[in-house]
């Protein structure tokens, strides 16, 4: 038995896993592989809407926002949602608050008018400032936010009901989207990567207000193009059709899980063990993030004597606790505890904590 | 037992799919699935380089031509293309042979100055005008051409090694890619999606030429740029995996038939024995492309009495041929016989038509 903290792609959950393994050569009696079927045939556009259809149910999105699976992940969309939103002015507004957001700054420059409403650079990417400080322009197209920074382990606390900034807000949840409940209608676009809590890599999710289709730049290409594809029911050119069929299987045990408010309850159960293991540890695990403005998706964290880096990711390795290497940008260490990882293996990881500090401390 | 002959998504090699299955819940001893692993780690270091070297070896892909695993897929590409090759002065050639070479023409709209070099709309896209009498400009950044029409069931007959035309050869090779041995060599950039001859939607293959990599207009996103891309291994944002992986198995297989050699006589065997059915069949069935053009992979034929198109798509499924169902925009029918249908299954075909056609004729 192992337990997966890769921060993405990511562990996907077993019976998911054992359910595409069970029909992977024969898709319900067709005799071929849901691999092997056309986008647009009678048993893929079930897959299709069944995946969309419990996305919508799960995250209860409204019915004037459409939901759209894409190519191109998170990175791609900090292109993406730019050439899309910009039409009207080119005039965006963007809050960086870690390696994600700088990122999605680096990327926009190119298209347009970009304005900081807020950066928590200074202080090295370790808290969110009070939205009420964001110093946003009224006739912005836009506000970008990445509500969950996957190196720097920093969640927006308000993610799940923002504040209104006055103009539509754009928001990267690639690593924690589905973690818990939200008010899908705070936001004009959300998107994400899949290959956190949704599925395999090379699938993204759009979720978009239907007001905003109209407003591309005219450099969007048409795949890329969310009026586009939103007019195809997303099948303008063919989507990754097992990421979509994986998607539908996760949301299904999800579903399994009490949905959102289900899955929620074991996700603050992880967090908040693994954070009081680092906190109560005198010192020998340390974690920077100000407490209000901890993930509960990606933990990072470091160990006060550095030099014991490889024992303990050696020592982890051994009891099958896989990939807490942190982030070339970080180091150190991390763990991501996605919805996949059970909270057995956030104990898991946690005993084995105790002990390593207990023998090297 | 059932023979598909979908257009794409289309059949994956049987091999690969039982080897898939076999590790999909624990790759290589990692207690993991292929899917749930970074695209940065060791593990899936060694995935990405086997299928990019399988690759290479299989195309001879020369030295100076980098291979890139993208998104977006070939519809992507229309836009993708242009965006990394116009930047010099927005100026291509396209040759128009069909729906699919339509909706790049339209889509590269948008970004220069294009010139039609050739088309063969007039003929209702059922040849390729020789190459001779292609009015291509001598300062376009690229000639454009779609080396194999999927819908239209029409292949340049000279793709293997085409003639010099003064310019950078950009083309479409979505649907016939690795059916054959080819001189990668006479190519500025070859790109593709996945899903037909390579593995599941969702992946695109580019291959391109070192000296076309540094050309990109502005408005390029980075994960869409060949050059970045290129720096970074295609790993400046995450990849499909599973379908790198899925690529890589493909491409196993390939070798295991004799690579490009050894499927090109199957390939050869297949569409011999198709048109031969359809030329045969006193009328009964008909294609409407001219002989040197045909293409090898996608097979469009009508039945002279179309009222008996519903008949003949039940009976092919009873008889477990499945997916012959024309492209709307073409109607009747269409067998696409990719490198993972076998001979085979284009016998178990033929010998339907013909049974078919001498009960119904």
């Amino acid at each position: 038995m192992v337990y997966n903290f890769s921060a993405g792609p990511a562990a996907i959950p077993l019976p998911v896993l054992e359910r595409a393994r069970s029909e992977l050569l024969d898709f319900q009696g067709t005799g071929t592989s849901v691999m092997e079927i056309s986008h647009r045939g009678e048993t893929f556009l079930k897959v299709a809407a069944h995946a969309e259809n419990s996305l919508r149910a799960l995250l209860s999105v409204p019915a004037n926002y459409k939901i759209l699976f894409m190519q191109g992940g998170g990175y791609g969309e900090f292109s993406i949602a730019p050439l899309n939103l910009l039409g009207k002015n080119r005039k965006a507004d963007y809050v960086n608050t870690g390696h994600w957001s700088t990122k999605a700054v680096e990327e926009v420059a190119r298209y347009g008018d970009i304005h900081i409403a807020s950066t928590s650079e200074p202080n090295g990417f370790t808290s969110v400032a009070a939205p009420s400080t964001w110093n946003v322009r009224n006739d912005a197209a836009y506000l970008h936010i990445c509500t969950n920074e996957t190196i720097n382990g920093v969640e927006m606390p308000f993610w799940q009901s923002p504040p209104d900034f006055g103009v539509p807000l754009v928001a990267d949840m690639s690593s924690h989207i589905m973690s818990r409940p939200m008010d899908v209608s705070k936001y004009g676009v959300i998107y994400a990567g899949a290959q956190k809590n949704i599925g395999p890599s090379g699938l993204t999710l759009v979720i978009i207000r239907d007001d905003l289709l109209d407003q591309a730049m005219p450099h969007c290409p048409a795949v890329f193009n969310y009026g586009s594809q939103a007019k195809s029911e997303w099948m303008l050119n063919t989507p990754n059709t097992w990421g979509v069929y994986l998607a539908g299987l996760t949301f299904d045990w999800l579903n399994e899980q009490g949905g959102l408010a289900g899955i929620a309850k074991v996700n603050d159960a992880k967090q908040a063990l693994l954070y009081k293991a680092i906190d109560e540890s005198n010192g020998f695990y340390s974690n920077r993030v100000a407490k209000p403005d901890r993930s509960w998706m990606n933990v990072p964290f470091s160990l006060r004597d550095e030099s014991l880096n490889t024992a303990f990711l050696e020592e982890a390795k051994s009891a099958g606790l896989l990939f807490l290497k942190g982030h070339r940008a970080v180091g150190g260490m991390r763990a991501s505890i996605y919805n996949a990882t059970p909270l057995v293996g956030v104990q898991a990881l946690v005993t084995f904590m105790n002990d390593f500090a207990k023998r090297k401390g």
